[in-house]
């Protein structure tokens, strides 16, 4: 999307934008009325000579005038010429100030060079044909209702094929009847706070570091959110049983975010005896499962028990946050207060949507992806390891198991330099102090580097600019 | 999909539903072998016997059972046939009781023959292959960038045609980033809510019938909801200025719902001027201000004041609910708190489909279906006035100039006798007095009649078995 100026007329400038040259000329010219830089009357130049200016085909700018005729934006008239509309035109109300000059585009400038973020899959992967062959087999086999508002559940074919998935995949025990499809881990996140605070459960317990964008919704919910020791072998569950007002937990068990790990079985044993003796739940963020290298994933800590367990997953690091596709298999006794909290005429994932991800599913394609992914990421971490080791001994890198990400172990006080010096040299990074629960004392420097992030064709530019910033 | 029950071995029943024999045998063996009553080791019959006792195709049988042992549900081996696997199953959990034995697919048993429900287009008209071509282009044409985490208020494609169309079409003063893209109306209702409350408002008038889930949602958000008197002109929005708590009216001005009139010009009026004066806002709730019959649409009620109105758009009477696709057109005072009470990772409608959507109204191809569906609904609409005349001549037809729904008045006291004899018939039908607030005393008797429900292919039959149920 090049971003061109034409000079129109005397001193009028067109900003072309769009995927299109038509589009973008369609759109300059819609905003030059809307904007009144043309007025209404004012004869526009002959389609040949715009052409000219812009050195486009004249056809381009013969087209864009014409649709914009049809529109009502011009009127075009044998012996006048093309000319603006008298047509009541929407003006800016009165008022509008600053914030109506933004240009819709957000500017290239600021974004950074290299993004080694966490938390987000390689975009550039997106299975684009096989997600398109999908959406088209479930469009045409949709029955007329899927167009119609919904079981606020989701669509029983998707909870159907995902059932069988959770099941063979992670371990899960699944049935459709007890998942709900929300519109991303957040959803979900969000209706188990309502319902934990309308159960009057008032603190849930959280891991000592993790995402505060996630603990934010559950603030919101009226929650109080006292942080969980965490030492070698993962958060320490045992503690649980000593924290008298907590009604659940929010863990990340197969995959520590960010730090890495998987928690040792012990401590998924004692989260799950605690449930149990005091009647608590466990909400288990089950972000990344699929990708584990170097052994057979980690089953999810739902199998152990599933009236004690919410199984929260998501299609976010495996396909696209884009699609916000996930889902939540829920205990027996918590899917009714659920569905009440959702509500029958809830907003929920467009069927469509939920129809093609089942045929994916269902087809094998999801599988797929999930397995050249996995492959491709492997290679980086693999890759990831390697260089900081060659680059910057007193770094360890730490994590690498599993995921989308790694942690990489600064010597102490290290931290913000080197995040200082990222953002110098345009590579946005964050450290592990980011993530840490405000209770939670600082013992550790690092950095949690998601080498999923950049495309295939920028990632070995983004490891080199890491390599640079590194001690 | 055929629900067909097969005798396997003894007395197994297979039941086989989805969209194909395969994936059905599929779908009910999975089922089996979960449930429990297929075990582990158990010998099938060869592909042979089970697609004769099916009476499908060997081969069908035969895939199936392949692709159940790529699954690891079933093993193969050289002479010792197809068996169950001796993996570990998942099993029931305990306690599971009477939720698991409900059937995943729902019974057609209870469903009515015929549906005048109001709220919902005809389903089947949903035009598939023109969206299937804009989806293909969306995701041709889509930046990497739109697979990842999005801006809250949602894509700058779809903001930026928006505001066209609903400029061009409904008379709004939009600009893309006052746009805020949800996930239905009830999404954005519900945001509005939470800024309201929020912003300490404590009441909302709303109108004297309306939509109790809509008002249910405000009532969550901690709200107060007096009505507002309605006559012959419509809500009398003079009223408002004697409402001393009242922050803020749901409205329904282009078409009432259910009722079905456009709001006078001077209660308009009245409307702008009490917010101007009290610094109150109006939410416009314009479902389905595209289908106007005899004259040209009434315009939005936010074109008289874009900073003291909300403006609430939606896909789902001019398309389909399934896509859970709308918009808020927002004053610039309120971009900020809407934005941050939706949050920086908050869930919000895919942004394929959004691109999708996008693309559909860009191409005309929104404009055709909506001028499509108007002539059809114009069609059907004259069918029922003339139907009704004809059977029913103490019942008035009323709110026919616009939308999907009329109202048919009924002599006193007949209500709930004619929805006795609907149900009967097995026609689903709603009553007005559904529709109307706590508040208000009951003072007509009438049906809400949705003529754009059924398909084309049951309109003739619902039609009659209305006008058997009419005195």
């Amino acid at each position: 999307m090049a971003n061109d100026w034409a000079t129109f007329g005397s001193d009028l400038h067109l900003e072309l934008r769009g995927p299109g040259l038509r589009t973008g000329l369609m759109d300059a010219l819609r905003e030059a009325v809307r904007s009144g830089r043309l007025e209404a009357g004012v004869r526009l130049p002959s389609s040949r000579s715009l052409a000219a200016d812009l050195g486009v085909a004249r056809n381009t700018v013969a087209d864009a005038y014409a649709e914009l005729v049809a529109e009502g934006w011009l009127t075009a008239r044998q012996g006048s010429g093309t000319r603006v509309a008298q047509r009541a035109v929407p003006r800016r109300p009165a008022g509008a100030g600053a914030r109506q000059a933004v240009p819709a585009s957000r500017p290239r400038t600021g974004r950074p060079a290299y993004d080694l973020k966490p938390g987000v899959p390689d975009l550039a992967s997106f299975p684009r044909a096989e997600w398109l062959k999908a959406s088209r087999r479930a469009l045409t086999a949709a029955p007329h209702e899927a167009f119609g508002y919904g079981d606020p559940r989701g669509r029983i074919e998707l909870r159907t094929v995902l059932a069988e998935y959770l099941a063979r995949a992670r371990g899960v025990h699944a049935r459709p009847e007890r998942i709900v499809i929300c519109s991303g881990f957040v959803h979900g996140l969000m209706l188990i706070g309502q319902v934990l605070r309308a159960r009057r459960v008032r603190e849930v317990a959280v891991e000592s570091y993790g995402l505060d964008e996630h603990w934010e919704l559950l603030r919101r919910a009226g929650l109080r959110l006292p942080a969980l020791p965490f030492d070698e072998l993962g958060t320490w569950t045992e503690a649980l049983g000593g924290m008298k007002g907590v009604g659940a937990v929010l863990m990340t068990a197969a995959h520590q975010f960010p730090l890495g790990g998987a928690l040792h079985p012990d401590r998924r044993v004692a989260a799950i005896d605690w449930a149990r003796a005091s009647g608590g739940l466990v909400l288990e963020d089950d972000y990344d499962g699929e990708f584990r290298y170097d052994r057979q994933p980690v089953g999810a800590l739902q199998g152990l028990d599933p009236e004690r367990v919410v199984y929260l997953g998501t299609s976010s690091k495996s396909l696209a946050p884009g699609l916000r596709l996930a889902w939540m298999v829920l205990p027996e006794s918590l899917v009714d207060e659920v569905v009440a909290a959702k509500g029958t005429v809830d907003w929920m994932c467009s069927s469509l949507e939920q129809l093609t991800f089942a045929e994916f599913l269902r087809s094998g394609a999801y599988d797929r992806h999930v397995r050249a992914m996995r492959l491709r990421y492997r290679r980086r971490r693999d890759e990831l390891v390697e260089k900081v080791a060659a680059h910057s001994p007193d770094t360890t890198v730490s994590g690498i198991a599993a995921g989308l990400h790694a942690v990489l172990r600064l010597p102490p006080g290290q931290e913000p330099e080197v995040l200082r010096s990222a953002a110098w040299q345009g590579l946005a990074l964050l450290g592990l102090n980011r993530f840490r629960h405000p209770d939670v004392p600082q013992t550790q420097d690092g950095l949690v580097v998601g080498y999923a992030t950049p495309p295939d064709s920028g990632w070995a530019g983004a490891l080199s600019a890491l390599c640079r910033v590194l001690p």
